[in-house]
């Protein structure tokens, strides 16, 4: 058995857990249930986000006297917990007493609340409850070393992503005051005098909610910007009520939704802990892209754990998903891993009878016995064993950097018809999947020579620092690839007052100042020398090089647009840059790797079947290749050079074939990374 | 003519009648009406369930003048009248002076009130002034025998079937102490834990309002079950007005809406009165399977009557559905006394030139000329008239028994996955449909021996007394046919302690404890030992025996699923017991019709067009065949031995065909209903 | 130069402006912009309607020193100003201090503000406010005789086209006492003794907002009537308060939607401003049928100028339509022209870089510099300069009256199944395209002989006059098309006493009392002699000849309807009576003009291309053809006799081609129009 300070001094090795919720059982049955985990393997167990009323059962009257007991059973049986503190799921007793807690909807009236988050954050009694209880939580446990770790309330902005009412309007006057200082500014900044909407004071700025006419895209973005900061400050604030008691306990939040500046908000947590539910992919086909969620957080995320790993099978009261078929968990969880985590929670424990949740399937059914989800949890734990260690001692590699700022994300979220007509800043991602890329998503000032190329989805909202860190990438060696929208929009969703692409001119080398959206079907791009082409979307930018050196490598092929210049690269220091004036949907991806030649990773393993991956991760000295297979079809994997099946030890040449939900560990060795491992 | 006394002691003939508004004409015109009315050989109208303003043109100021001058001259045509109570179209004045009768939306808001039925039923001056109205109509006619019946108020939940607001969430918590008594059982049986969400009185229950996050379906099944009973409470209420002042009079209400226990509403009553518009059948192929619709109630009628019986044309502001063709109104009013109605009443008799039903058609158009649709109602009269009594002393001919108590009801109207993937409680009705098949739904626990199938489309929530009448039809030498969810849910809509099916295990010989929804296209089935196979849905359990003499004879085709049991049958006393894995939706249950042998009753004519069918009726020495063809196209009709036209007297022996929108009434001698006549 | 007085006594010419917003600019560029004007030949500009808060930047605090300061620097430009009144866009202090101003949604809660037109037009304050800002600018500016014309408000029912909330309720009963007078009244129009909703005083109307049932649509209409009554109210309040300064003021609104009485505003209006966006038709092949827009104003207007012309680009927060390609707003703006507009505004002079409208693209682009939208209007106006006298002594050349008045645009906008089975009244209008016809829309009573057909496309709602009007039209030679409804719907939306077309029949000699809706699949019509048949719709009429020299032109070949008549036709004193029983939607009405040999004018030029039209304006001895190619692909037109190309002056005697987007103007003397222009 181990203690919590091994597992977050340096993390040494795989750990495996779950998520189990004591309190919704008989007290009887828990050594039974603890005893089954140790059997299997696990080591740990995630509770307590959803018992607020066992804690409090009533106003200010704790009572702690099960978590005492659940935690002397958790260490009689060699198990750590990760504590919860039960912020979204708030008593009926504080509902009834303080009704202005729950949040209300776009029309005022507040939500009905048999349910859970539905709260209103800017709301002082809400904040106050939820302080109490985690000052309590923390006195009582933050130097318990049972307590393996804390998780800062549960899944931000699951459910509910707006707030509105008077309070959530003062709220946000505040922030603006904040942001502008002046009025003056803010109306510079909303461009108020169209329409004739200037305030004189920042009692007179409203909430984004449904008008009759169309909405102001700055006010839209800097309500997002709110809600983000809103939240980042009452997860921070948990997180300082537990530090306070003891600075070495390591918090986490996990699988925050939108909107959230997630580089800020995991640059102070110890841990982030992801939720990773292949069901919502819809079928195999989409779950190697769906595992590139993880790139959303990896960059930032001080340690990788994935706090909850579906089980078996995935439902709420109006749905129910397929459940997870003989050796889906497997795979499942072996992708969790190649992406990077080292520690897998599966949700949950035993399927709960009753409630929301009823059809969200456990690794025990309702009925409480071990069937084969149990057992191919077990079997899967007992073959990584061996290798825990040498797998935890890797990271996963990851050539693409794909530049999104939290400003940058905005840009589609304020203007819808960037989101229909040029896409979220997470397009492409089908063509890295074909590629056999692995991506992750950060700010621009944080390009580093890790990765081979950056990727800008969205060329709007890039800041001056911005420019200069691309510039600084390319000139290193790397290969950047402007997006379109280059100088259009600036951080403030303002259009430019100098021809696009403004600044962003001395990288590209080009103009991009005429612009379109395209609704005459799609737009085609033919490749300039041979003839290849392309399907290109719905948004066109005419790119016109204005620099020496600069070469148009594509042209529309389309209506009015034929022959004008599409996409244009140049070298550039000791890199490449890539102007590209369309929408970098997949097909233009795809297009563009091969066209342009762009740089491919190290790949001795490579798979072209639709619902199969290969992850890798590397370092100390070791390699490791995830041969996944998420589908029903037969996958065959090409091997390139000579791997070690790290199951059966045996030595792989040439191609293999993974039946339907199978997967293969390779090992290989590798003394390029041991560098890495003793950074 | 005859009085109320002869109608209602016991039916001795068919009778025939109509809707009609004498307030809504000028009263020179009343006795042209009658006259007509009567020279069709129509003996009744039913009256006054949208006149409240009528009576009661200001708060307690009744004026009867225009009801006695009415009642007067029917009673002088020789027309009896069936008398509304007026409580769905109140008054202007009492929306003014109680606006909160108005019922409120979700959001807390009232609904606009220009228009009929939107009113809170909790409220007590809505009830005090229904009540008032009731019993000053009751006083006043309950003894009349000029009224032949009563209907208390009209299509109850028609347009409205869900109501919020602070008086209803008061009431909804009355409604749930009775229930539970206790705080805690509440919370048990709500999963309340769950979220922490549980209550410490019953003034902290809320209303399933819509909640950022999924609702809890135990609550949103109590919600509904809280206004089946509200609804009930409402009609026996003006039940026993009527009684209290003459036990004899006879009390209906017409085409009650969801949700209702249609059961405990029936048997409170003593007639039940029918909507009957297939125009809402969207086309004449699916008219036989809204026939179906009768099932709905048969079992549990004292007496069927239909009161609204479609004349010409349906719509109201919004929507015009298409006019009755040349023959429909016959084929219509055919099939509704094939179902079983002894008394028919045209909806309505004249067109009103305004206001929301402008485009419903009467027997009439709007200019009050007698047309085709008078004429052809006239000719069906006279063409019925001799055999009046003979049909009215026969019963319909139903095989099947659908199995769905109010708790089965509930279970896909609280999960709406289960509506989306295995459907709602009448699935299969097509199969019926096209094996010539009647079916009546019923409790399990009122079982007989005049049904050869049990069928029962949800397996879910199932009291043991449910299992034990089960048990004994199959017994007695009946097939159950046990559909989906067998165990999978008890009538809280529990998730089960113990694998299932539970407690049916004993009758089916089976386990189905693993089970999935099913997305990728649809699942396939193929029987065991030759071949046969059919698409089968989005659901699937995996049938597996655990009994001697349970045998395998369908198996899975589908993905991983294949090869695994879908559908196994056993011997059971001497009857059967078929347990299937799959929705019983149309393909499966024509499949397993065949497949298993499932039993036919005696069908001397059979038709195999979309858009015809055949109804029987049987009794009393006699057996009436109704065959009908809706459609446009001439449907052959096979004949199996010999019968008489009732219309020509001529005797049939080889196939007919009737062209479009036409009938036949076919007649034999059946000395083996004897002795049904007589019970 | 020329002034004020010589716009608007006689317009001699052809002239240019555009809509410009110096307050968004910094003042140093006031001059550069507006000579930039000047070089290209523009001479007006529209500003200040969207500027409230600069003239009164608090409650009462007027300051105008910015208005004069633009209007020095357009006087000393040459550049005239059209002046709009800015009670659209309210000032952030308005809405502060007298929150209720603000429109209330249908569910009673308040629109949020922060964008334009979302104001309560039966709010006292709101109509003080405007009422003050309005005299303000006219006390100051009426007499002004920079001000070349003054725009009140802007685009009335855009975006919000429905008031709530109990202030609208209580305006509504004091619109209801006008039009009634009696309770009585209102319930025999209203149809209330259905569902026994009698009003007995007026305070208990209520508005037609969402009720649970469905609405009243006689009650619907009346709100429609009662809005465009409000609207017309407040439109005027303000043109009486110029004109109370100055009574030669010229007072123009533009573009209102609906519901409003078009003939009535414009009669009160001395000039109609059109905004002209044909990026809204969505493609090219619909800009032709858009161009059809015109129609709905022209004939009412004394003077027809487009306020908003399209310069490049349209899009708000969240939609962007493509750019204007080269050649597109040259062929829009001659669109305009060749549908009557002397006075072209392109709409606007440069993009925000800010708020709503950042995505609406100026003649110069957000960065401020002439690009070729600038160069492509400075041609168009030069080529026009020599011909602006001649063109603007012309009119259009329009041979088709639509019928309808307001209370015929009712019927659709009231019953909702018109809409969905027959259309709206502007059917049809793809069938006139393609024959080259240019329609104007009129009550029937405002028929003269200028046209030549006389089409209504919902026959119901006329009135004794309209009847009269009708019979009178086809007496002296013109055509008559009655569409479907005849005699089916009075102008309160009551269906008929006497069966239909009623007083209809005289003129056409038929029956049309049986109708039906058609929902399996569409109708199909054959022509009664040769057999050319079309499809037509889901609404059916039978037809039935009543009088001597009727003849069926067409039957029904579908279901049951096979062999009834659906088309009539008689010849009328110099005229022809055309009686439809089918929605007249595209191919009903082309088949028509073919099968009937329906007249069309004289066409000496003509095209067959979708995306391509003529347009004729004669008068004054001159015949102008506005050739016009809209689209991508190449337009051949016919050349029926000799035309003069006006850029070239060379003579076309044969077919010729425009390429994508481009145009002719073809010249011809027209000796037999002298009398028209001296009228």
């Amino acid at each position: 058995m181990h203690g919590k300070d091994e597992i977050l001094g340096i993390d040494k090795r795989l750990h495996f857990g779950v998520c189990y919720y004591p309190d919704h059982w008989p007290q009887e049955r828990w050594a039974y249930d603890m005893q089954l985990m140790r059997d299997a393997g696990l080591e740990c167990f995630r509770w307590l986000e959803g018992s607020w009323t066992l804690v409090e059962p009533e106003e200010g009257g704790f009572d702690f006297s099960l978590v005492d007991a659940v935690l002397e059973c958790a260490d009689r049986h060699g198990l750590g917990v990760i504590l919860g503190t039960p912020t979204y799921a708030v008593p009926a007793w504080a509902v009834e007493r303080y009704p202005d807690i729950v949040a209300r909807r776009r029309d005022g009236s507040a939500w009905y609340h048999g349910s859970r988050r539905c709260w209103d954050y800017t709301n002082g009694d809400y904040r106050r409850l939820c302080d109490r209880v985690v000052v309590e939580l923390a006195q009582r446990y933050a130097k318990d070393s049972r307590v393996w770790a804390w998780q800062v309330d549960n899944e931000m902005w699951c459910h509910l992503d707006e707030l509105w009412g008077e309070g959530v309007e003062r709220a946000f006057q505040d922030w603006c005051r904040q942001r502008y200082h002046q009025p003056e500014a803010l109306n510079q900044a909303w461009g108020l005098a169209f329409w004739s909407r200037q305030i004189a004071h920042f009692g007179q700025v409203t909430l984004p909610g449904p008008t009759p006419a169309h909405l102001n895209h700055h006010q839209v973005a800097d309500y997002q910007r709110f809600l983000s900061d809103l939240a980042i400050g009452f997860l921070f604030g948990q997180r300082d009520a537990i530090k306070a008691v003891n600075p070495q306990a390591a918090v986490l939040h996990n699988c925050p939704f939108e909107p959230i500046d997630r580089p800020r908000l995991l640059e102070g947590l110890d841990i982030y802990g992801h939720d990773h539910y292949p069901a919502f992919a819809g079928g195999a086909a989409g779950r190697p892209q769906m595992g590139l969620n993880y790139g959303r957080f990896r960059r930032y995320a001080k340690r990788l754990w994935v706090v909850e790993q579906q089980a078996s099978q995935v439902g709420q009261t109006s749905y129910r998903l397929p459940t997870a078929p003989p050796g889906d968990l497997s795979v499942s969880a072996l992708q969790s891993i190649g992406h990077g985590c080292d520690l897998l929670a599966w949700f949950r424990w035993r399927s709960y009878p009753a409630a929301q949740e009823t059809n969200w399937g456990g690794l025990l059914p309702h009925w409480g016995e071990p069937g084969r989800h149990y057992q191919e949890m077990s079997q899967l734990i007992a073959t990584l064993r061996p290798h825990a260690e040498a797998i935890a001692a890797t990271v996963p590699q990851v050539s693409v950097a794909r530049i999104c700022s939290f400003d940058q994300y905005l840009v589609h979220r304020a203007e819808g018809w960037i989101a229909d007509r040029i896409g979220g800043p997470e397009v492409g991602r089908g063509a890295l999947i074909s590629l056999g890329l692995n991506e992750d998503q950060l700010r621009a000032t944080d390009l580093d020579g890790r990765y081979q190329v950056a990727l800008v989805p969205h060329a709007a909202a890039l800041s001056l620092a911005d420019i200069r860190a691309l510039t600084a990438f390319a000139q290193a060696g790397g290969v950047v690839i402007i997006g379109p929208l280059a100088g259009h929009r600036d951080a403030q969703l303002h259009a430019p007052d100098q021809a696009p692409p403004g600044d962003l001119a001395a990288l590209t080398g080009t103009s991009n100042a005429e612009a379109t959206t395209w609704d005459e079907g799609e737009l085609s791009l033919h490749e300039i020398n041979g003839g290849s082409s392309v399907s290109a979307g719905h948004w066109a930018e005419i790119i016109q090089p204005v620099s020496e050196g600069v070469s148009i490598c594509a042209r529309y092929a389309t209506g009015w647009l034929a022959g004008r210049g599409a996409v244009s690269q140049r070298s550039f220091g000791a890199g490449r840059v890539i102007h590209v004036g369309v929408a970098l949907a997949d097909p233009v991806l795809s297009w563009l790797w091969t066209e342009c030649a762009l740089p491919l990773p190290d790949q001795p393993l490579r798979v072209f079947t639709l619902g199969a991956e290969v992850l890798t991760r590397f370092g100390g000295g070791h390699r490791y290749h995830f041969a996944l297979n998420h589908g029903e079809a037969p996958a065959v994997f090409e091997v390139r050079r000579m791997l070690t099946d790290l199951a059966t030890g045996k030595l792989l040449t040439g191609p293999f074939t993974l039946e339907a939900r199978s997967w293969r560990v390779l090992h290989e060795a590798d003394p390029s990374s041991q560098a890495l491992a003793s950074s």
